[in-house]
């Protein structure tokens, strides 16, 4: 058994490139999967007349949340970046099952918090918590939750049919949610002194703890079967956008000025004199979508978006190649420092 | 919003205590929801002809497993437990999702291990594994699987159909998971230099780290119908069997004196002058079937399992009232001591 092993740690390697490694070791095929490791949820033709979608994420208390986070808040973002998954696929969320490792004087009260939190999401959503597993945690806390949806088979959306000449859609704003990270952290400590509103405090901080998920936009957008490619903004544009082109073989050209900012964003770099295009580039856990479609379709997109009251922004378009180039307006290089990943980020929480 | 907290800590409440709250907090219903919390897994009627079932198992550093643990056994057992839950329900198991909080400098070769384990695991029982999250922990290694099954309506098998009158039957033997971990930690040490043999070792420890979930077992006595209820041993023949009468609204007597103990556990335990019933009775993992049927259903079950080379023993009935008791041939009570709970579990690598 002399299996030559690598001496990396995943310092070394990044969330990504484990990935790579597990996909690369064999995970996936299997009778009835239709799309395994490497998209937003794996999808399951199990002999119903829809897809069984299926994904999984995990929260680390000193990784994603410190222990004095709002347990409510907590419960609520666990079931939303899983909710966020399914609307990537354009599925409907179903059912959910809750693994939690306790440290053992951790106050009970906390967990009914959490579950108050989920529950509320989940009611939301339509989504019923079926199960779960409950142990003890000799450090922190740790809350994983899986969660299942069903989606018609020709409604599925993927990481994978972007071509060449679709544009890249994406909903909302970004950027919101890095800068309420930041805010709450030592990068922008200080701007609350340098005079932002406390209404854009409040707006930034509730996009980074309470994420709304789109799920009734993933299942508008994917009723004419018209999106080639779609991911959920959980890891930042930079990284996301990378995913889309890797696994559908094209690049991409973004026109960062277009990128859809929102006001508090603006005023929030404004006041420490920063550049919020990187917050909306790099800076992840906005949970908005990112899509792509034919030109043809960009304006029935927008619509059908328009009908479930959100808005969908042009910001580029899919090339051939493999180069993701980032412009401004005078056709100038920007260059996003390169997105979210747990293993490399240093000050995650 | 002044809800009454209660200034419990899960060391307080325990493993049970807690999902008993969680129950009562109200998750668990909802559309499509067959059977919800409270069951090995739960029962999800999905349109399909087969009903879904959902189970999730987390494992925690310091709690299941120690740092110098072979990580392949560690791979292979987790999958095992949750494989043994869709085996108490009578299921097929099919697709697993990973969910891992890694320590930033661990060697990325020991997740191969894992990964290693688990993929020798799915593919003994067809399972695939379609997905999953993989983020930093600040502290020790995390894994949470969470594996789907699929069973006929008609042959689920589920904890509260216990009726009085009905035989209790257990798979297998009891005790070796609990000797063998006893092997590895502080209590049995010495054995090793009290004369117990290198196979008897070997085998014990074989019990714990690589169980055998009773996949096979599980569908082939759901095929008739017959089984009243079900559970696996997951935490201990004491706090199983009690799960069944609680949620059957029985009592239950145990003829200890007729449990199956392997030869290996009685040599260990006569070595050291313990009682192996105590092992059996309230030690956990041993991951065997523990079912209830009617008496005249018995001799059929018991061909059955023969038929996929187990062997099943009858231990005891069901009974009228709540009480679980425990008695030797000459109707001498017995007291075991409570069952596994990795809460109150003070030793529980």
């Amino acid at each position: 058994m002399n299996v030559p092993t690598s001496r990396k740690s995943l310092r070394d390697l990044g969330e990504f490139g484990l990935i790579d490694r597990l996909v690369r070791s064999g995970c996936g095929d299997g009778e009835g999967v239709v799309l395994g490791v490497g998209d937003d949820c794996a999808v399951i033709d199990d002999g119903a007349e829809q897809r069984l979608l299926l994904t999984t994420d995990l929260m680390a208390e000193g990784v994603h949340f410190l222990s004095s986070a709002d347990p409510v808040k907590l419960g609520d973002k666990l079931l939303a970046v899983n909710l966020s998954d399914v609307a990537a696929m354009g599925g409907e969320p179903r059912h959910a099952v809750v693994a939690l490792a306790v440290p053992e004087a951790l106050d009970v009260s906390f967990l009914d918090g959490v579950y108050r939190g989920l529950r509320r999401r989940a009611a939301r959503h339509g989504v019923t918590i079926v199960g779960g597993d409950t142990t003890a945690s000799r450090s922190g806390l740790v809350m994983s939750i899986t969660l299942t949806g069903r989606v018609e088979p020709d409604r599925v959306m993927r990481r994978d049919g972007a071509c060449a000449g679709d544009h890249i859609l994406i909903s909302g704003a970004i950027g919101d949610s890095a800068a309420g990270l930041s805010l709450r952290t030592s990068v922008l400590g200080k701007t609350r002194d340098a005079g932002l509103e406390q209404a854009d405090v409040d707006y930034l901080l509730a996009r980074h703890d309470t994420p709304e998920p789109r799920v009734y936009l993933g299942r508008a957008l994917a009723v004419d079967g018209e999106v080639s490619a779609a991911i959920d903004l959980s890891d930042g544009l930079a990284s996301d956008l990378r995913h889309i082109c890797q696994r559908s073989g094209t690049g991409a050209v973004v026109h960062v000025d277009r990128l859809p900012l929102s006001s508090p964003l603006r005023r929030c770099a404004a006041s420490i004199a920063a550049d919020a295009r990187v917050f909306a580039t790099c800076g992840g856990e906005d949970y908005e979508l990112c899509i792509t479609a034919a030109p043809g379709a960009v304006a029935r997109l927008k619509r059908r978006a328009e009908q479930v009251g959100m808005d969908l922004t042009d910001v580029g378009e899919i090339v051939d190649g493999s180069e993701l180039r980032w412009q401004d307006h005078d056709g100038e290089r920007f260059e996003p420092s390169g997105g979210w990943d747990h293993f490399s980020s240093s000050d995650s929480v």
